[in-house]
């Protein structure tokens, strides 16, 4: 019986891996930088490295192993297997399932890491049990992902839930995109920092001017010890996020909206501003049965997202 | 043997009903006022002689009848077969399914009118083979349905593709909803209607003003005539319509996207328009894989769609 899967995380900076039983319980763990410079080659040699490396540490031969999942950003051909660029990465079009699952003999999937995510907290997250979820990510961009009637929905091309570049605002802020008053240039931890270092260069009293670099990380800190620019900064990006719920909830009525990614850590203040947008601008009705919660994988959230992938793509 | 399904589609103004069999070649048809005022029970009545009368006229039992699909204006409980309420029937928390499946011994089945189009257009109009489209209705309201992997994705309170109620304007105009800024306050007839009237009220030079009623019909009428404030009204609505429209791109990743409602009979220049948005706006991919399609079923959409839901729902 195979009674075990392998998550790996495929990231920018590393690639985390992790061997874990058909309950998601991580048996062994293991992490190495990505070293995306030295090309496409070197890194897939170091994805076979830490599947070696779990398995040796967990006690357990290739035989024993039900599937691999892979999370990697996007954009990607899921059902080919194939990484088609991704900023981070060296992969150009590049074979990525096909050199694992024969190296290894184990059935191998892909998915981008909004999807992973989306999977991971369905399976063992906040959204257990549910028929109909999204989950969000804010952080330096916005992505997302939907289980939808039970099972991870990827659209036609595999890029559903691109809700980071859905329009809020027609005349807003020029996207990275190219597109104007998209959600990603509105709302994300990116935007937040924007608008800061702006209203430091505008002049503004505030207390965002006393740091050399100014994030979304310090414009939170500032707002909770009372600086009034930083308040408004984020009582307008994170107004600019409720509507994006509130859009997400209108288009796909799910019975709960996950939201993770690093604008998140900023706490409370992010979820009660988001629900008083959602109860202003959608159906009561729609409203009040949806649940906006916080993610509930932690630092791990990348691999056991690539665990919960293998998991369900292999019972399929 | 059960080959024949019958479909009515129930509206404020007529009960329209069709005896088809399972390709959907409609073998008799019959149509009643609604009279709507004279409540509940008799609408209810009219829609069993309608029932009745299409049975009758295509000479078959109703031990002939696989099922019966129901489109209806919502919201609904299409769980349990209940039109909670409706501005323009009687119902209030009416049980709709019940007693027509007990009269006549019937599997029946209730479904949104914008569902019942989408099924529609999925089985028998634009939308035929493909996995993962959606409809979207555009005349006194905005609306819309989906078929993601490959059936109709209802939500948790099957209201999803309340799309005509997203933001895509934060600070636009005030919606009947009590939000601003919907695709429904910038986007629908009654928008197109609104602003034509209110050019008129500020004597804006325009061939408008001849008209004691102008709807967005006289709009359309006018600026192909080469009016230029018609023009200028119709370009900034569909505008917004075209945002609509590519943040269904971003979200739902579609094959397709149909649209169908009065608006488009405004022709050419509403899917040219459309289309020019949805390529400033989207990820080239994204649109130039999503087909862009008017409508393919006619006057017989509503009852078409009710025939189709009752064929998918009983093949389940």
């Amino acid at each position: 019986m195979k009674e075990y899967v392998i998550g790996i995380d495929l990231g920018g900076t590393k690639i985390s891996g992790a061997l874990a039983n058909l309950s998601g319980d991580i048996i062994s763990k293991y992490v190495l930088p990505t070293n995306a410079s030295e090309g496409e080659e070197s890194v897939l040699k170091r994805i076979f490295t830490v599947i070696e490396k779990v398995l040796e540490d967990g006690k357990k031969s290739s035989e024993e192993i039900k599937a691999i999942g892979i999370g990697s950003p996007g954009p990607l051909d899921v059902k080919k297997g194939i990484v088609i660029s991704t900023p981070n990465l060296p992969f150009e079009n590049f074979e990525l399932v096909k050199p694992i699952s024969e190296r290894f003999n184990i059935a191998t999937y892909l998915d981008n890491d909004a999807n992973v995510a989306a999977i991971g907290e369905h399976i063992f997250g906040a959204g257990k049990g549910t028929e109909n979820m999204v989950f969000v990510t804010v952080s330096t961009g916005v992505g997302g992902g939907a289980i939808l009637n039970g099972r991870i929905y990827r659209g036609s091309t595999c890029n559903a839930l691109e809700i980071g570049h859905t329009t809020i605002e027609k005349n807003g802020p020029r996207c990275n995109c190219g597109n104007y008053g998209c959600v990603e240039a509105l709302a994300s931890g990116t935007a937040i920092g924007k608008r800061a270092k702006e209203a430091v260069q505008r002049g503004e009293e505030t207390s965002l001017k006393n740091y050399k670099e100014v994030s979304s990380y310090e414009v939170f800190k500032e707002a909770e010890k009372g600086d009034k620019v930083a308040s408004e900064i984020l009582d307008s990006c994170l107004n600019y996020l409720g509507i994006c719920i509130a859009n997400i909830i209108a288009s796909f009525d799910p019975e709960m909206v996950i939201i993770g990614g690093g604008v998140t850590n900023g706490g409370s203040i992010v979820f009660e501003k988001v629900r008083e947008v959602v109860k202003e601008r959608c159906f009561d009705s729609m409203a009040n049965s949806c649940k906006i919660a916080p993610a509930g994988l932690g630092t791990d959230a990348g691999v056991i997202g690539a665990v919960a992938l293998a998991i369900t793509e292999s019972d399929r």
